[in-house]
């Protein structure tokens, strides 16, 4: 399938969106009319340019407020509208979108609409030029697809098709199977965007909250389903209007999109199989299976100065299972089947962070070969002969992912390269999730990326409420929630713009947390303080045995329940930017504790 | 007035709250049950704090969800208020908030709520506590203050009145007539919160985006009118969950909404006396009146290299009116009413900015004096004997504002203590406005800071498109349009976080923008390159004399027009941060040619 974004999804100078959508590897772009006007490049420098970057200019837009209008407005419109014909010449684009009018419109009359869209054709065939006419969701007259499909059936011009346009069509809420009906040939155009589900007014969630399809709360694989059923075989085009977007680096922002319109292929394939029902023309792109990981393999931590988080690992009741055998920065601590390597060989600042995490997954080579098809960035490690070359790809925060499947004792293959290999047996018993901050220009393309490439499945977002802001949460979890990611986005807060604030941390689950939080203790854990008001709120809340409320006091435990069971945790003091957590689920408790987290945020905020 | 304010309005811990809230100058605060929650300190100490910094602690807010419901979960409901009850006599608390039920409540029964409400009341008195009823906007069954009022009055309970919240009021569209009416001994407690109309939930809507009075679009003082006439003369407090306030320095936000409650208490005076109406048992604070500015007095410019400035202000017609008798870093230019400072002394960054804005005033010191009473910050400036003393204050952004009275010449008293004291007659006539950018956490600051310490009026904002994200653009001028200021709010963008992208600007008014370009061409003026794209864009949307528009082409002039009449202008290249634009109204012409916006921004970028 022929993909193409639209300049106005991206930040920057046209050039630079152009170089953006070159190297993310689109196959062509919309022109949006501002980023030309703005722009010291003639119309041919531009079309030259992408010539050049080997991307097609595949739409002229927008064109708007044209038709619905009086004969003396419309002459105008037309006069107009040549204009950028001419224009459209010089760029070497041949097809136009045609917004239905929003602000001028006055003559509510299907027959004079289809007569002005004709001699719009007319006009247009004259400069060799098509039109492909949108009803915007908010069009005075004209806001459903299936009205603007039968003005276009009605003007009956070989130049006049449609545009459509997911946004407009699924934020309304129009039913979508009629898209199937649409003659393919009169379909000019399909552009694709997605938005979280709100109950604002339609022009600003259009305008501000567009992101790229699987980021939103619409279904588009429902819509390309039905899309590819007409044997529609143009092009699919992103037309994302984002105020972050903006903002954000626009090679970034193109990958992101790109990733998008691959992942959302395979949707709707899946969509139509699922139906029985063919691809129609279109070659969809092809990607491996999603390797749902099964576990956590590990989790690693790099920093320079490694020895207070050794000494907590210690005391959490790790054992060391010794240094790597061919290098030497690198260490191994195990408890159950919770892994943490230490590497004290690199690290950029030298503060201690989360590096990277291990999947289990059943075949790691088609897992990578996955992540680099979603165009995740591949990471090479240096190997020594006869060790296990460990799959690893780079997140969009950095992140090293790795895959690796388990051997038949259940345990990682790289284990052997490590001085010792039988693991601790304690009260911990695995990683129970990892939490990772974001940078604020990029949160829902990282929530993207874990979805497409590990095919786990984003829970509601939240805002958490802390000293310096809120702060946004989404967990994306495995259907079996034998993987869980919680990924933050600070606020850009007080001070320090780039939000950091102890984000990241490695939640370990144990079997008796207080059993464990005992022996920490006694052992020189230093835990984060819970503030006494908390457990006089928690008594307020829940109503629990006094003997156990001063068993959570005195060990500074955090208490939630939901409709499954309990949830016992606490949290270390944080090394740099990094804590450790250790939670008890009881009865098949799901949650994280969010009613806790502000207490946690301002205990940390005041350290 | 007594005058309180929400811990939840503001960034930081619970200390650092109240002591930004006594530094500001409130009487009171209502802790915010999270803000306790989280706080290693005891409810006594947070009360001995509150005393030691002369702050009353007026309401403990919120206990949630308490009526409506089945006896069995209304039995929970008062073991979960008489905990907070204890907890409010330590903190020494004897108002709680309660919000009317939006999760649990299954009984819409006005009989069976007003008898829970009594019997709360029961209960809140053994612990000598009253509470106050708030129907929320969004609770399920209670969501009018007058259906809040009717089960108050039917509770009958000398421990338990009504809340009222101008948000939770003013959202709905409720009519506020019927306020009038309340006995206003049951009238509790009265919260304040503005916000910007918005078509959005009204929970998002109040959870996010709440502004301090006169910073939305409620009418707040026809509000604090109302609620006068009943007589009450309890605390007005604001509670104002705001997504930026969040992040931002609590000591300003706490001053900015001090303001905002002095503010408003002189228009709803304003408002009383305008339908010869007292004001009720209240003292209002008083403020010296508005003296609307009727001019600029001078733009003052500081930079450590003001060379590229002299010639820039030369080519454009500027005499040297020569350095100030007194401060020889001080020189000043002026040309018809525009007057131009340039102060090479200070300037910490030493690159040049906007540092101060002179306003031509009827009564200096009284503008002076009100300024200070809003709570703008005094300059001391340096003075000899015999100069004329400026009346300066500094604004939030730190521009510093100076009122002086001009003289039977027109011409303001310090300018004798210039060397030369003839302004030169040339095409430019004064100042038309000044465009300054403001941090994104203090943008609705500085809009209430002009409207109120200078009553300029606030345009409604726009969001003008530039490569690096969307700028929101606010414009208050005076109700003549003698005096106009843009405020500009830059996105965080790339790279650069605070934003800074030349976004100070001075334009200045001209009868000739075209004669005045030529000469300042020949002169040698750097003008800011405006692409040929814009040109015949230009072309098509207002099919211009080919002459004309061959003019601005070769001016880099650009153009636009409203319902009155056209706007022609230039920019120059920016210096440092700075940059000057000429501008000519015709026939009324009202707007700052907010279509050109993105061209500007655009080239801009490029340099």
């Amino acid at each position: 399938m022929r993909t193409s974004i639209a300049t106005v999804c991206l930040s920057g100078t046209l050039e630079e969106k152009l170089h953006a959508c070159a190297e993310a590897g689109f196959d062509g772009v919309e022109i949006f009319e501002l980023d030309l006007v703005v722009s010291p490049h003639s119309p041919e420098r531009i079309r030259d340019l992408a010539r050049h970057l080997g991307l097609t200019l595949d739409l002229y837009q927008p064109i708007r407020d044209l038709e619905g209008v009086d004969e003396a407005l419309f002459a105008q419109n037309l006069r107009r509208a040549e204009a950028k014909f001419r224009l459209m010449n010089r760029l070497g684009i041949d097809l136009a979108l045609i917004c239905s009018n929003v602000a001028t419109a006055t003559v509510n009359d299907d027959a004079v609409v289809a007569d002005q869209l004709r001699r719009l054709g007319d006009l247009a065939a004259r400069y060799g030029v098509r039109l492909a006419y949108e009803a915007l969701a908010w069009g005075k007259y004209v806001n459903d697809f299936e009205h603007s499909y039968r003005l276009v059936q009605a003007a009956d011009h070989a130049s006049v098709g449609v545009a459509l346009d997911s946004f407009h069509i699924l934020s309304r809420d129009w039913p979508v199977e009629p898209i199937e009906r649409l003659d393919p040939e009169k379909i000019f155009f399909v552009q694709l965007a997605d938005a979280p589900r709100m109950q604002l007014d339609v022009l600003s969630w259009s305008r501000h909250y567009r992101v790229f399809p699987g980021e939103g709360g619409f279904d588009l694989a429902g819509f390309m389903a039905h899309l590819l059923r007409t044997g529609y075989d143009g092009p699919v085009s992103l037309e994302i209007f984002n105020d972050t977007f903006r903002q954000a680096d626009p090679f970034r922002t193109a990958i992101d999109g790109l990733r998008s319109l691959i992942w959302l292929q395979e949707q709707a394939r899946e969509r139509l199989a699922s139906e029985q029902r063919g691809e129609g023309n279109v070659r969809l792109a092809t990607l491996p299976a999603v390797d749902e990981p099964s576990g956590f393999n590990f989790a690693e931590l790099k920093g320079t100065e490694p020895t207070r988080l050794r000494q907590m690992l210690d005391q959490l009741g790790f054992a060391d299972s010794g240094r790597h055998r061919s290098k030497p920065a690198v260490e191994l601590w195990s408890q159950g089947d919770a892994r943490v390597i230490i590497n004290a060989q690199r690290g950029a600042e030298g503060r201690l962070q989360v590096a990277g995490i291990g999947f289990d997954v059943v075949e790691p080579l088609a897992s990578c070969s996955r992540a680099l098809q979603l165009h995740a960035t591949s990471v090479q490690r240096t190997q020594q002969l006869g060790e296990e070359v460990l799959q690893v790809v780079s997140a969009p925060d950095g992140t090293e992912i790795s895959f690796a499947r388990l051997d038949d004792q259940g345990r990682p293959p790289w284990m052997v390269e490590f001085e010792h290999t039988v693991p601790n047996d304690g009260l911990i018993t695995g990683i129970d999730h990892i939490n990772l901050a974001q940078p604020w220009q990029h949160f829902d393309e990282a929530v993207l990326f874990f979805e497409s490439v590990l095919g786990l499945r984003a829970q509601p977002s939240l805002d958490i409420t802390a000293p310096m802001g809120l702060v946004r949460s989404q967990v994306v979890s495995s259907e079996d929630r034998a993987v869980r990611l919680a990924l933050n986005l600070a606020p850009l807060g007080r001070g320090d713009h780039h939000g950091r604030f102890h984000e990241q941390h490695i939640a370990f689950a144990c079997t008796d947390v207080r059993a464990l939080a005992r022996q920490a203790v006694a052992n020189g854990l230093k835990q984060l303080r819970i503030p006494d008001n908390y457990y006089d709120d928690l008594q307020s809340r829940f109503d629990l045995d006094e003997a156990f409320l001063g068993e959570l006091r005195a060990l500074n435990l955090l208490y939630d329940r939901d409709e499954h069971g309990d949830f016992l945790h606490f949290y270390t003091e944080a090394i740099d930017d990094v804590f450790l957590e250790v939670v008890e689920r009881r009865s098949g408790y799901d949650g994280y504790g969010a009613p806790n987290a502000p207490v946690r945020l301002a205990a940390q905020y005041r350290v």
